[in-house]
């Protein structure tokens, strides 16, 4: 194996490495010169950030560096001639699709990592997270990541108290549809908007809350013709926006479309088995006919696994081939498509619970739902860690004691710490964002605040489970994944509005579950209608309250209106000025007062 | 009568008056003079704005500096010792509630005015209002009343032309709920987000876009203890914010609960009176009885009338006393409050229909719904066209002719048609601002999406009347009352938000008249909870579509959003350049390339 280190900064006296390029091992010599003569151009005028930026931030930039080193009279990479380039695709991705680069990524650094992990996880008590800290080290998207995860764990405690005592204690089991039903309702609005003040409070801390999306560079993937930004004046590729419309509209929304139906299609047959398999129950009432009652749940389960996970490919694949400018538009398009597809399941068990209502639920049913739902929520999540976190883990430490062992016997007269790592880290699995992370306590949020009332423990093993998944995530983190790359964000974005969409389905859904209870169906026994009626009214008057609600409460603290409200005056103010200064110079005419109310008019 | 026209201006070569200072008549000197001093101290460092802003700029800025004329050391107002003043309070305000200045209002320009008219209304043809024109002379806030309600003539067109052959030729009843009720639906969804960027066109091209609320001086009204503004660094008057939310939830809320409650406890007396009128019809029949039966509605229009009245004085009251600090704060709540109430006749008519519907209506009861409709809608808005338009201006004309010959009698040495136009103008009627022009479009609107299925004319009859008030409103503007001094704004305000939620609730409406039609109930001859369970299912997903759109159809057009981000980005710009010049005075560090998406960061 031959060992070459990039000479890029070596010269520098105090070298700390942060990212890794790895070529492919018989990259021609030719090739390597042009691409470091490249990277060094845009070097040149290059930043002294020594104690200015953290380190992720450093790493932010060197990545963003690198994607937007675009091809601009290239016809192809020196050395491979079929590796065609035209104005506008970055290099970058045109080496990876080439395999000449097979990968850039972050080194960590093992002394901050060992402080990080001190003050999170390595000690189990009690405590915050250092969210600070871990934006210092991972960036603001993952440290947002752990502040919800902390925070929701925190919010579930409430639901958790409430339903524990039902399970201990076998209480009149009607009235918990109420209590539960209700209790959701401010629970799932309150919890929501004080996440976004607390959010808002956290980035403007981080100096990313007033973000600008509009600025943002394009996204690696984004190809285009090359052309100047209309917004900001800089060259970037260019792709019209009714041309992505068109793919949106007429590619994937039918497409998403045919997926759903597909799905409920399935859906329903195992639901018609599962009422077959509940007659057979009834009708012979043999043991044999008892565990044939979970099977089509369980094949169910696996199905609808498999489906998801193809779903997820083409999910992925249709957003990129959108071809959307932004990381946020992408991002938000596939969370969409993911989401619309996971109503399916939470559907089916919403079927499940109303078939149960309306033919006077047997205990049996009760049973299966509770089964299929503790399934889905607690085994999934638990195997969840122990495969995404532990097994990794254990893996890793036997892989890294094989490499020390090969290095020391190399004896290569190089930094052997620093060839130690990189041939480490490189082998690590890579980080695909927090996607996955974040769908995990969505399905948390949509089981607690859909089935509390069918399944009350659902909210105390979210507890539970989350208690331990803070630390296997901050594990899988720092020792199991390729560092990621910083990226930074003004909020959980799309997840914020996942989340309360998830809230409002939830107020609907609870008040059907309210008005099926046999308890408040005992009040009116004599006309369903007027029930109906009445449930409908009360539905329409907590939606309305929720609304309200949800527009009464400002989604920033005071005092951060404030401070963004005059950094807002004084940006306008700075503006006033240079176009003062400006249009002096031209002796044009002065500017008036009336600038104040109308900063459009400053332009003249 | 002594003739003191204000030499404030007078030294200046080309002199046009625009703006008026009636003072009491006996005001002494000595008073005069400090006033005086103080508005001259005020314009010393002033304006050139010959060319460069339009008349109602000019006047706007001129109240806004008279508004803006503070108490700092002054006890008292000097000559009236009982006009106290204290640091913070306005000036004219004291000078007004004190008596010493009677009003303060600009003039109208005799030729620009006449020239607008020749475009605007004296001709009858059918040709768009010359908006930008009315915005030049009467500022945006009343272009875009007008704007508005020709973009709404034209909106209600299509209900009109679908209404109008339901009443031409008798056709099958049945139909026209579906019908109705359904391009309803689509109808007032779609107006409203296409008005949103009619409306965001035309405020970019007068500069009002993107007007800062937050950097708005405090309304006149407002009072507090003189501080420093924490976002402009500005001295003004400040009102803690807690004392404005104690005023609101503990006695303007339960005040408004209980107007609500007892509306709805006198509207419930009619509704029984009505039901028993109905009662003693069907038992005798008799003509005398069916005249009988128009008794309670009338009665009741009265009584809700005098309610409305009443309950507008108080609500204006209190949301004076609320002391909020922008005006547009102030419309927003005293708009809210009024509306809350307006939804009580909404109700009693929905009830009526309701109650008609339930119990198989008979002829009579449509007529007398349709009747009081008809009442509400046409007979209330042509009176209002003549009693607040035609009939004043006729009076005006009288009374105009009256001075004319005073004046002549009088040859006094100053110039006389200024004279003659002051007299005359200070003598009009105060313009109390769009409130009343857009409650009207609203109830229009309100009635056009509610009851169009039960009404079909009534789009009709709006179109009809809307094409009269223009020009009754046109002259209004001109001619009836004092010009007003222009505002600037950005959009119609809380008024789209007033709509948007009207057409959420002629969603609900539509749908339980949909469901409650014969046509749809003989698809369902068996089970009326089958019935209920579909509408109240299309009624969500129909809700769900409705806020689907309103998501996806972005609220300004590209080019505008494109524009708008520029002018971000530049400020940004110059704000980024501006901090790196402070810096390097102040030999701080040099700033880096991150400040891009992090504006914060570069206060260093």
């Amino acid at each position: 194996m031959k060992v070459t280190l990039s000479a890029l900064d070596t010269y520098e006296s105090s070298f700390t490495p942060l990212v890794v390029i790895e070529l492919a091992q018989d990259v021609k010599e030719e090739t390597k010169e042009w691409l470091k003569n490249r990277i060094i151009a845009k070097k040149k005028d290059g930043d002294n950030n020594d104690d200015f930026l953290t380190m992720a931030e450093c790493q932010f930039i060197i990545k963003h560096e690198l994607e937007n080193l675009r091809a601009k009279d290239e016809k192809m990479i020196p050395g491979y001639p079929q590796a065609k380039l035209y104005p506008g695709k970055s290099l970058l991705r045109r080496l990876l699709t080439s395999g000449i680069v097979i990968q850039v990524f972050p080194l960590h650094d093992n002394e901050a990592l060992k402080k990080l992990e001190d003050t999170w996880y390595t000690r189990l008590a009690l405590k915050y997270q250092p969210i600070d800290n871990i934006r210092g080290y991972f960036g603001e998207t993952i440290a947002l990541y752990f502040g919800f995860l902390e925070y929701f764990t925190f919010a579930l405690i409430p639901m958790a108290v409430i339903g524990l005592p039902y399970y201990l204690f076998v209480w009149e089991d009607y009235d918990k549809y109420v209590i539960f039903a209700s209790f959701n309702l401010i629970w799932s609005t309150v919890i929501l908007e004080v996440w976004k003040r607390g959010c808002a409070n956290m980035t403007y801390r981080w100096g990313t809350l007033v973000m600008k999306r509009q600025f943002e560079e394009p996204r690696p993937g984004f190809h285009g013709v090359l052309g100047v930004n209309s917004i900001t004046g800089r060259e970037e590729p260019l792709y019209p926006s009714y041309k992505r419309q068109l793919r949106i509209y007429l590619v994937s929304l039918p497409f998403v479309c045919l997926c759903l139906y597909f799905s409920l299609y399935v859906m329903m047959i195992y639901f018609d088995l599962e009422i077959w398999a509940l007659g057979l129950h009834e009708n012979s009432g043999s043991e044999w006919t008892s565990v044939l009652l979970y099977v089509p749940s369980i094949i169910y389960a696996i199905v609808i696994e498999i489906m998801n996970r193809l779903y997820r490919y083409a999910a992925e694949f249709l957003t990129s081939w959108e071809n959307h400018r932004l990381e946020s538009a992408y991002q938000n398009h596939l969370i969409l498509k993911v989401l619309v597809f996971f109503y399916n399941t939470i559907l089916y068990h919403l079927l499940k619970i109303l078939f149960c209502l309306l033919h006077n639920c047997i205990y049996a049913m009760v049973l299966l739902i509770s089964f299929s739902l503790a399934t889905l929520l607690i085994t999934s999540q638990i195997l969840n860690q122990i495969v995404e976190s532990l097994l990794p883990y254990w893996l890793q430490k036997k892989h890294g004691v094989r490499v020390k062992r090969k290095v020391q016997a190399l004896k290569a007269d190089i930094d052997a710490t620093l060839y130690e790592q990189v041939i480490l880290e490189k082998e690590m699995g890579t980080y695909m964002g927090t996607f996955d992370d974040y769908l995990e306590l969505f399905l948390q949020f949509g089981y607690v605040s859909l089935f509390s009332c069918v399944y009350p423990l659902a909210a105390a093993f979210a507890v539970l489970n989350n208690f331990t998944e803070v630390n296997s995530d901050a594990l899988k983190m720092c020792r199991v994944f390729k560092r990621p790359f910083s990226e930074p964000s003004a909020s959980i974005g799309v997840w914020q509005l996942a989340f309360e969409t998830m809230s409002v389905i939830s107020v609907v859904t609870n008040c059907a579950l309210i008005g099926m209870s046999p308890q408040v169906n005992a009040v009116f026994p004599e006309s369903k209608t007027d029930l109906i009626l009445i449930v409908v009214a009360v539905e329409h008057a907590l939606l309305a309250l929720k609304f309200i609600l949800a527009f009464a409460i400002p989604d920033k603290p005071r005092h951060i209106q404030v401070k963004l409200a005059r950094l807002e005056f004084e940006s306008l103010e700075a503006l006033k000025q240079q176009v003062r200064a400006t249009v002096l110079k031209n002796e044009c005419i002065s500017l008036q007062d009336t600038e104040q109310y109308d900063p459009l008019l400053v332009k003249c």
